[in-house]
């Protein structure tokens, strides 16, 4: 992969803000890359929900320009003989344990951009600090060896190769279909309340050509739609194509989530007629 | 407006930090503006609450350097007739929704600093990220605007001109007399409990001047007046002018709101002799 | 000292994010300093919470390279007679009120790294904001003071010489030995729920080489021990060495803190054998 943009880390992690973990990576980085750019994507990642760590960099890891780094770290076996890896997939590189987190750009690597995927297992000590704890991972070698690839270190030079194919992949959240209906998952909840669900763009755009689509959740039927959140009727959920391409239902100025009753991981189904045109459209 | 120092971009949302947005957000920003530094000012302003975003974004945008970009994201309109502009007022640039965000650097604008304001709409596609959602402007039109600016594209390439005196302002904030009292409004209830009021600078300061001053809030009546947190007096409320330069109720180690029971938008009154001098002055 | 690294700046203080103070300060300081890394350490300190703003600072400040500065504002005291300073010690520079804050470098002045510590007073308002509040000297004083030694500016030139001996430390650390026992105390409960005592480095280290070490807390007795939490067994606690070297309890996937009722603060007893060598080992 060709490095064709100035280079930034994102960082993805469950530690949460308070502690001083955060700052203790990024001290770390700019140690190893002065001046490095460092964006937070998330560190409020529930702890221990690899899941949830998986959707979230799912959702933004495109954008992120090609060559970044994006160092995530959700991490309940830390110390254990889950492996540390370095990857390449999709045009970008990620860093952290090998436990799932990467599902998404690895399910998508070898399309358009980046080439193959690649990965190595970190075990070259020399890129990671002195004497590393069997408890801080991402401080002691994970926050290093991102500053490493990031300020222009080869991805072969962090450690051995690592068959793609072996790496860890969440496969649970596939719709699957029964006759005219779709069975999926709220996949996300996010801080308004919107429920985004694991309905993906191409199943989202077939329901809004649909003249009729009903979306049930938690025991309601929804079938309003709307184009954007304010255009939603008043009190009640409607359903719509979310940021991210996926279905999402949402109540103006409200929480679905609370209104509804529904949590990340409840059951959402699509029932729609195929081939038909919303008059709408 | 010359731009005579190193730019920046400040970030005011309302999407909390859990869920990826603003980093999402920071990602775009810096793949059109490498390097770019990015400075946060809140994104746990309360969600739709334009009133709590302008009041912040009040107390601290002159502290960021002329010809720092502002890029501010409170959009419960995202996707419906409410203009997305970009503006210039009291030497900074400021991007975001048309829904009163704004307020305070526009009616601040026109005085010692920056010029005259200037405003555009953002309706120039090719400033925007490819396919632009109707859900997430912040991500697909506000951050590459913001970037682009920031970067040097001069603000009219961004869209077309826009009215300054169209632009949404919020005019509930000002303090009315009766008599020798001022009846104002608890502006923000901050992190530590102090309850900062809409009576200003020059209220304050009159005030402050005054032998007698009483202030009245959620059925307290407050005489006790501090220069400092540390100076108030154990255990019951005091007031004194603020880090912004109003009039804030506050109890040393301890939460003003908590004690008095106050919220957000509560009426405050200010009784004060006029002319007097107090004794610690 | 010589500051042979690039310099950055890190924050900590107990001002929350929602309000704006941190990035007010920012801008302040990119102002001065344009371009200059900021790294956040913590702004979730419990308000006024001074020793554990020393305890999150003492568990981070190695891992900023060289020659950093660091800011630290938990400030009870603002505006009262208690001094605000910068500091050089064990080879980092710190800035803000002499409190306590600064405990854990101040008491590992001297070492190997950064020669002697040297402090003085901010005094000197040509290095402060024009017209300094009484009430946020982490806007108006310690911000620029930051910005200006982190740009170049020597400490001596920022104010008058303090006797490094005068600064405030807090002392209530250490733990005591009571025969076979060491008494200490829960010096932090992190976003995990794990429970961090003051037993250190070489306690910790001890306890490990020992064939038999039972920590008491909360009236619970914790024999089992584990080299990193994914080793520990299921539904109970455990204790470990952590990624300061201090003696942690843990629970695995889940909340010490709240399986055992534990605080900040509460007291934590080692009892282990000396001179013995655990089987493991």
């Amino acid at each position: 992969m060709s490095v064709s943009h100035a280079p930034m880390i994102g960082l993805l992690t469950d530690f949460g803000q308070a502690d001083g973990y955060v700052g203790t990576m990024k001290a770390v980085m700019l140690g190893i890359a002065p001046g490095m750019p460092l964006v937070d994507l998330s560190h409020d990642i529930p702890a221990q929900d690899i899941a949830t760590g998986a959707w979230t960099l799912g959702a933004a890891w495109r954008y992120f320009p090609e060559g970044s780094v994006l160092l995530c770290v959700v991490d309940p076996g830390v110390g254990s003989a889950r492996r540390a890896v370095a990857l390449e997939a999709g045009g970008r590189r990620f860093v952290g344990p090998d436990n799932g987190l990467f599902t998404h750009p690895l399910l998508a690597a070898g399309g358009a951009v980046g080439g193959e995927a690649r990965c190595v297992s970190l075990d070259r000590p020399a890129y990671h600090l002195a004497g590393a704890s069997a408890t801080f991972h991402g401080r002691d070698i994970f926050a290093p060896c991102a500053a490493w690839l990031a300020s222009g270190t080869p991805l072969d030079a962090l450690g051995s190769a690592v068959e793609i194919g072996s790496l860890v992949t969440l496969r649970e959240e596939e719709p699957r279909r029964d006759g005219q209906t779709w069975i999926a998952r709220v996949a996300h909840v996010d801080h308004y309340g919107n429920l985004i669900t694991s309905l993906g763009p191409d199943l989202t755009q077939a329901a809004l050509a649909s003249a009729e689509a009903a979306v049930r959740v938690s025991g309601h039927t929804i079938r309003q739609r709307a184009t954007h959140f304010a255009a939603g009727p008043g009190g009640e959920p409607f359903w719509l194509q979310d940021s991210s391409g996926a279905l999402a239902v949402a109540v103006k100025d409200g929480s679905a989530a609370q209104m509804l009753g529904t949590r990340r991981g409840d059951e959402v189904t699509l029932t729609y007629v195929e081939g038909n045109t919303h008059p709408d459209k």
